[in-house]
């Protein structure tokens, strides 16, 4: 019943399937009673129609799940996502650890720091190396049994027989993988980008960073790439890089149940990020031979308070993966210690001489970017159309796992039908070794040039379109690739098979960047356009890819490393910027596109530029539930175990004053600490004015974090709910704070420069009017006619 | 008299010759009587022996500037540099103005920022490329001379006669170049690299983004180049590109006293500081062809809260310089259209597949890492002593003057003396041309190689050092050449002519790392190692590079750009890594002591590790002068004129109470608006309840900005001294405040993050109890035995 219970998407499930508590879905952050305010001058969005104080019961989970229609509204931020805390809380303890550190303590942490970021290198080198030699060795094995079988049906005449072992094998491998995802780990699909993106930016999606995750994951994606799909195997390394950061830098598994008692200084969530920032730059390291490319998608993705010492160390994590991937890789193909190799995918060495571009073919470069910024806008509008639909329909992991399988079938009969009703045939050249040439229906000694495009791993074919010669290609076959190509890309994108979407983007515009080059050099016979097709995949590919994810920089970056050669950089960045200017003014990139789907409450860089109107006042939820430094157990307990409200940050305040108006701010203390005091007991006597409170070490929050208790599992007697709990050593004394007539920009800024999850807002007294949580800076974003605000909901 | 007041170093100069007022020369942000706080902990330094009191009088300041010893005390901090506020101040106007824009002027300025990078790159990569024609043209006739002479003298036999010509020639061309910067604009000297640092960092430096400073700083470079001096026209590139940002971004040149009425939105130090990133990410670009790192370097130097957006402008800055100075310079190689020459420094194209290098090698790398760590160290700590030595006793401009041509001849005579003594003759070989072969005493047909050495602009030394086949070298040649250029290297630096230590540290390296190369194949003739010393001259010209100015990533990705090829990533970064280890443990960087030789304020990137003990309340100043909401004009007038005091910001508050303790915090206003407010006479009567104050813009703050008038200049009457002003619109009405219990860590991140420069300390209540600025910060630094604290004083 349980695994029905689960919902589609990435963000579908709570914390612990078993343990569906309030705290973890509940809603977050301390506010009760949210005054919906500044209506007058917003677009509102239609209202939730979910039910703020609705308790889940398990009957209704299933109910809920059942295939029917789950409502979808756009304009809706969801509750259900947590923060992430990269605000140190400073209190009693932790200074006095701090201060206990020697000069050289610190520099051991430092040195441990190094240490880790080796390690999480390493060990996604690793990861990175095991996947392609996977892929390699099955699809190897697929294409060699499809091969012969063609081979030997093309004589006799029933090829019906080839297509059906075809599907079938793509059939199996996917329906693996995606069995996998769907029943064991439904977070480990798609590409694991968005979710990151989402990390790194404060919010705390359930599971992603797992040890159950990274296996399914890696498992996944050798399924879905040797069942021939249109995916990559690169995304899914940046996920992989970022499971490993996380779980090397806490020096334990929680799943394993293993503590290795190393690192456990870094058992918070600002170190974690520091070390999930670095995971991810070896993953894009690895993928594609790229280090400045990972650092720099770290960065751009995630980092807003760059540090100079942590890039280094960013940087060095990159190196090391890039460096293991290429040394084994070696290794394995017989020329140990030629590193040559440096990622997953390998654009082959585009020669500089050769290669060279002129100045006007600049304009021609811009017309590219153009048209791929449109095509990828129109790539993300059908896969919005297509998620939207299968949120609403296709939630069931059963059904799920048919629609991969379906997909793998319809994608091997494409290619076949393509294959066979082409007639492209081309001698077999000497140099291009094309490593599955299908004779097919060509003369001897010649092969089927479709069947290159198709009968071969995605990264080949990338390979292939930027480097074989002029007139390998008929402009035809590029033009039906590259549509259909296209159409299947958009379909796979989004199944639950673990799967990313950089190669089949690179694919889709190598072919049709190729066919432009083609078409070029018939209207233009200069030497540099006619002689250089392979210049204008590269271009296109670009272009391509530009458009659909709209990253920038590291993008540029990553494009130019993959290349091994920095000319091309001025060409690939103007195209990126085309591409992105023109896709934006349609829609937004994927990544953000699915992030959206989700609700995430995501912070962008800047506050919108027009609410400088807006005051913290205006943005804050208020009332606030408070508490005194010493404060009744009864009350403590209540307060947490109130499920329609489920705050997350209590602000401490010196004393409540007879109207119940808010005291004056002495600290804040998170549900996560209160818990683990209440959890050993730390309580005072009320009748006896001694001191029995246990001294609780800064070592047993860090045991318990990250997956802290329910409050329900924590049992308090009734006498124990009359005892006071003395907060003063545990609140962080000195939490950030605004005065309410803050503009929203400000408040944004101080919110997202430093990582918070919890900023009071107070008043000219000291007294504490509101708290400002992520969601109430997320709810407001740039809409087509201005300002909107985003409903808040339980969905 | 003027120009003997001057004093010798950048930052020695008051904001105006003219107008030595206290405002420019005077403490700090807001403080009188400093406290000194915990002592007891600390490893107090000697106390200062100048006088906070004290006013500087035009007499003193000559008195001052005699030559005589100038004490130099490195634990001291001084109070002359004012900072730059990267906060915005928020007042009503403000608000107002921001209110009022619509959707599409934000887009409007949007893309206005992109129009002022595009600038940006466009004229630094111009002037670049007539920096780089210059020069080859000046040295070009030089060497021509030189060589004419040599020949003609080598069979007459009065070789000394070419050695004076020379000399001669190269002091100069070193003459006019010394004179024009140290009697016209001293800040022009050096690389003004650690200028650009302090600058992002937040510093405010006078003068050193004026047209002044470019012009003087583009002729200097040029003079010292085609002097012959051991310098490159690297480094002064992204002091051009900061000066060329500053200006273009403002629209409007104060010292031509020209304003375009454009971009006056961006007239503010926030915006400012983001178009000078770019400037100096545009200079690194057109410098080395390299425009990843260039945005890297920005970032690394300056940046401390990254935005997407931003970024990718800088990118785009960079991209647009390296496009320009490429395409400007194939018009002038005469192959108009052909973009292969990236930067002013073309390390060559090194071909991937030669210059491949293996695992066994990496240790040897790892070495060469080491000695370019200790060779550093030895570098900036001779070269840390000659600056002392400078300060104290090298201040007059003459005798600066003739420094540089004492070094200019020496050089000369050095080179002269090595090309004359070494008999290293070798073939004139067909593909290496050398531009301007010597024969000497060579047999016919063969030329001097030590000649090629010095014989040259530094650039082309370095590139024939890459890539010059193996054998074409001596190895004592190259020793000797080292040794001597590392001296004169270390000699030249610091003088007053305008130059960068970036090449001649590569060529340094370059030489001992083919020495080194030369060596190793001697033990081990395995062919990847004798075939290859270009490789090993790469990897010593980077371990001395790093060696020297301790860069990072950004270096790594220079280097990797300039020399066109992404394969030796891995090796340059564990390079530079071991390099900054090696020399860390000796010495700082030249950079960073060059600024700490300025006792600039400078925030690292975090607060000491142990120094979570000192609170805000040890940290801040107190007490602090406030201001009330209406406050006498008079009152304001004898606060901004007190000399002793300099406050910069003040804290408005509700009202004082009776016993002097300060108010309610309710704003901060700067000592900028209130010059402004002065100014333009905004005053309310006191007698008449009316309101007649004058509705200022914000465009009379920014129209003053940033050379706001000193308070002397300004002439209040009595009777307008009873008036009152009322600050409440002008004032920042929600300055960042923090309680007096945060550690000093959590506020330097506070103040960091947010580019602050005054954060308002604060107790219970809301009452001001002090505030803390950049000095207050600053001055706690890491020494060799834990935590120190340095002095404040007005040197």
């Amino acid at each position: 019943m349980a695994n029905i219970a689960k919902k589609v998407s990435w963000s579908g499930r709570g914390e612990d399937r078993g343990e569906r508590t309030p705290l973890l879905n509940g809603t977050e952050d301390g506010k009760c009673n949210r005054q919906l305010s500044g209506g007058g001058m917003f677009h509102i969005g239609r209202l939730s129609t979910v039910d703020l104080e609705e308790e889940i019961t398990p009957e209704e989970d299933i109910v809920r799940s059942r295939p029917k229609e789950i409502p979808h509204n756009e304009k809706l931020l969801s509750l259900k996502f947590e923060s992430l805390d990269y605000d140190n809380s400073e209190n009693q303890l932790f200074l006095e650890e701090e201060r206990r550190m020697s000069h050289m303590s610190f520099r051991c942490l430092e040195i441990n720091r190094w240490v880790i970021c080796g390690l999480i290198g390493f060990f996604t080198g690793l990861i990175a190396c095991m996947i392609d030699i996977a892929v390699e060795r099955l699809a190897g094995c697929k294409y060699s049994v499809v091969k012969q079988n063609i081979e030997k049906f093309t004589e006799l005449g029933g090829l019906s027989i080839s297509l059906i072992l075809w599907a079938v094998l793509n059939s199996a491998f996917v329906m693996v993988g995606a069995i996998t995802v769907a029943f064991i780990e439904p977070i480990a699909a798609g590409s694991g980008i968005p979710q990151i993106k989402c990390y790194l930016n404060g919010v705390k999606i359930p599971r992603v960073v797992r040890l159950k995750t990274l296996v399914v994951k890696v498992f996944g994606v050798i399924c879905s790439v040797a069942g021939g799909l249109a995916v990559g195997k690169e995304g899914p390394m940046i996920h992989s890089g970022a499971v490993v950061a996380a779980g090397v830098s806490q020096g334990r598994s929680t799943s394993l149940k293993k503590d290795f008692k190393m690192f456990e200084y870094f058992r918070r969530d600002t170190e974690k990020r520091d070390f999930v920032s670095a995971g991810a730059a070896a993953g894009v390291s690895a993928a594609f031979g790229a280090p400045v490319g990972g650092v720099l998608f770290s960065l751009e993705e995630g980092a807003s308070f760059w540090n100079q010492m942590l890039t280094w160390r960013i940087f060095f994590a990159s190196m090391v993966s890039s460096f293991t991937l290429n040394f084994f890789l070696s290794i394995y193909h017989g020329k140990t210690g030629q590193l040559s190799n440096p990622g997953l995918i390998n654009f082959g060495s585009f020669d500089s001489d050769s290669l060279q571009y002129d100045l006007y073919e600049i304009p021609l470069f811009i017309i590219m970017g153009a048209l791929g910024g449109i095509l990828g806008a129109l790539f993300n509008l059908l896969n919005n159309w297509l998620t939207i639909f299968r949120i609403r329909y296709i939630h069931r992991p059963c059904l799920q796992v048919m629609e991969a399988m379906l997909v793998a079938a319809v994608t091997a009969t494409v290619s076949f039908a393509m294959i066979y009703f082409s007639n492209d045939c081309k001698p077999l050249g000497q140099d291009h070794t094309e490593e599955y040439p299908l004779q097919l229906f060509c003369a001897d000694g010649e092969y089927n040039s479709m069947a290159t495009a198709f009968f071969n791993t995605p990264e080949r074919s990338v390979r292939s379109l930027f480097h074989n010669p002029p007139g390998t290609y008929n402009p035809v076959t590029l033009g039906v690739f590259a549509l259909a190509y296209f159409l299947l890309a958009v379909w796979t994108y989004g199944l639950t098979v673990s799967a990313g979407v950089f190669i089949p983007s690179l694919l889709i515009g190598a072919a049709w960047g190729r066919l432009f080059g083609i078409l070029m050099s018939v209207i233009d016979s200069k030497p540099s356009i006619s002689g250089n097709p392979g210049k204008y995949a590269l271009i296109g590919a670009a272009a391509q890819l530009g458009g659909i994810v709209r990253m920038t920089l590291s993008l540029t970056v990553i494009l130019v490393e993959a290349t091994g050669n920095v000319t091309y950089g001025f060409p690939i960045m103007l195209v990126l910027m085309t591409a992105k200017i023109v896709g934006d003014y349609f829609v937004e990139g994927l990544y953000d596109i699915h992030i959206k789907l989700q609700s995430v409450p995501f912070l962008h860089w800047e506050a919108p530029a027009t609410s400088h109107w807006l005051t913290a006042r205006e943005v804050m939820s208020s009332p606030v539930t408070c508490f005194t430094r010493v404060e009744k157990v009864g009350t403590i307990v209540d307060v947490l175990s109130n499920t329609s409200t489920n705050h997350n940050g209590f602000p401490v305040v010196t004393h409540t004053t007879e109207h119940d108006e808010p005291g004056k701010i002495c600290g804040l203390i998170l549900r996560s600490q209160l818990i683990v005091l209440l959890k050993h007991k730390v309580f005072v006597e009320r009748a006896s004015s001694r001191l029995i409170q246990r001294k609780l070490q800064l070592k047993d929050f860090r045991d318990a974090y990250p997956r802290f208790p329910p409050i329900q599992s924590i049992h308090v007697s009734q006498d124990e709910r009359e005892c006071m709990m003395d907060l003063t050593e545990f609140m962080n004394p000195t939490p950030y704070t605004v005065p309410q007539e803050t503009s929203l920009p400000r408040v944004f800024k101080l919110f997202r420069a430093l990582g918070l999850r919890h900023l009071v807002v107070v008043d000219n007294e000291n007294r504490v009017v509101g708290l400002v949580t992520r969601k109430d800076l997320a709810r407001y974003h740039m809409g087509k006619d201005g300002l909107e605000e985003l409903h808040l909901a339980q969905t």
